[in-house]
């Protein structure tokens, strides 16, 4: 399959590079870092694949000028999501599978309305990877990627032939995949760590360690966790409870980790609150149960959000 | 009467000053600046009274060497009070009144564990002055104290002998007293104002109309202020819906300021949470009421305390 990569930095560059250098046909939208990377190609220096130099390389600065594609693959932050609509309709062939490699809540539901009938994935990426200049990736550690189809806000799509045939081109392309027979479940489990450790580490100015290592809050991270499972409950999502002490016993045995929206408020960037937070909290609200701590911590985001 | 002054700094050491400057005998504990005060005295810049400059005081850093006093004035912060059960015995005969002008909640009962039958007035002062330099204070705005005798969690004293005594020589010394007739319905609605502007302030590195101006951190703090009223009705003490609009509006009035616990924030002092969030949040607990949000943010507080 061919491939676009909207949003080309730390996520969508480094899996993109993977994938081009294993032979793969990809074009890479751009904005910031067009001329660079028409000019120069991409550059990946990767903790466990070595240095990945490609120095030609399919780059765009408009949507129209890129070929339709059979996976297009969103990278961008999702507060860069209303760009979709003017984006996926250029590239989208109608079974084009289009994967959205974010976190958070609501992105699939929002790309649905878009797309009515071609196939989505979800993808959560576990992996610290920066973007450290123009076209220039540096990947610090971890690297693998939790699929799933989606099938809606509460069901369960099962391992289904898209997913397959993704998953395959991945790992051929050396990317570690993980496949979910459910994706909001998933995505349910990686809000049970985002929403404390994104919010707290920017409302602390805390990496994971510090925040683990003090009782107070890392019995708040704990009860904003477990906020977030009974959260899933209320939307539908059974999550099994042994998922908390597994989500706090990860967290401790990481390094010092600047969680994504820590580093967004540090480099003055807009903060991801409407998919990470909001969405969530509303989706539970509207299902009868109040988020408490989530929506404190929300309220303080919102004072750092560079859209405010 | 003669008085005591425990903890001479930004507030005990200006109504201290105020009540020496006219005429009322006072002795002050001191800790850092016993040497300086001892030798220069103190020294008042005020908004609205002038300068007052004391050049002879009665200075101690023992409190063995102090007299026998009428009125002990503590005005320590909160977290040294475990220090009283080794002072107040030396200060005080049988009819001694204390007055503890302190923010928060359970000053009173410690207290009265050490002295089981003493006069205890609690005094809430609204007031702008900082400690500038060893007995130097600089009385920036406002002034006045809100006084009202203890006598017990949830019972109202009324206006009682000791109250009218006391309040009418803090009237002589040109401070503004009110008198309150229901101490613990004040400090309650001290705490509506304090539990979330105190720590708003800290975790948020913001003054009050910084918080006032974002529409989240504003709905944040008016959730918080009702979340004290509720607190307090559960804890037997009703307050009024109005004092919430009252206490907003005069907060948008209000300059630029920055709360007390900001000020030892930024010291890197500790910080005052055991009074001001931890016992409210307890007491209203043990009676069926769970400050959701209030205990958020005393989580996220204790990650700034100097203390843990």
């Amino acid at each position: 399959m061919n491939y676009a990569v909207i949003g080309t930095g730390a996520i969508g560059g480094f899996y993109g590079a993977l994938l081009q250098h294993s032979g793969y046909e990809v074009h890479f939208l751009l904005h910031s870092d067009f001329e660079q990377v028409k000019n120069q190609g991409l550059k990946v220096e990767s903790v466990d694949k070595g240095d990945i130099s490609l120095s030609s390389v399919n780059a765009y600065c408009r949507v129209q000028d890129m070929p339709y594609c059979d996976v297009v693959i969103v990278s961008l932050k999702t507060y860069q999501n209303q760009l979709l609509k003017d984006i996926i309709p250029s590239l989208c062939k109608e079974d084009t599978i289009v994967i959205l490699l974010q976190n958070g809540l609501g992105m699939e539901a929002g790309l649905r309305e878009l797309l009515p009938n071609n196939p989505i994935l979800g993808g959560m990426c576990f992996i610290c990877s920066n973007k450290v200049g123009p076209g220039h990736i540096k990947h610090l550690d971890y690297g693998s990627v939790t699929l799933g189809e989606y099938a809606g806000e509460t069901q369960a799509a099962g391992i289904t032939r898209n997913l397959e045939k993704v998953a395959a081109e991945f790992q051929t392309a050396g990317i570690d995949v993980q496949t979910s027979d459910n994706l909001m479940k998933s995505r349910w489990i990686k809000l049970m760590w985002n929403m404390p450790f994104n919010g707290l580490s920017v409302v602390l100015r805390a990496t994971t360690d510090e925040i683990m290592a003090n009782p107070y809050t890392r019995e708040l991270a704990e009860s904003i966790m477990r906020e977030a499972r009974t959260a899933a409950a209320y939307c539908g999502i059974t999550i099994e409870e042994e998922v908390v002490d597994t989500l706090l016993q990860g967290t401790s045995k990481m390094v010092s980790y600047s969680p994504s929206m820590k580093l967004d408020f540090e480099k003055s960037s807009s903060l991801e609150t409407q998919y990470i937070y909001w969405n969530p909290i509303n989706a539970a609200y509207n299902a009868g149960y109040d988020m408490t701590a989530s929506r404190t911590l929300a309220h303080e985001l919102e004072f750092f959000n560079h859209l405010n």
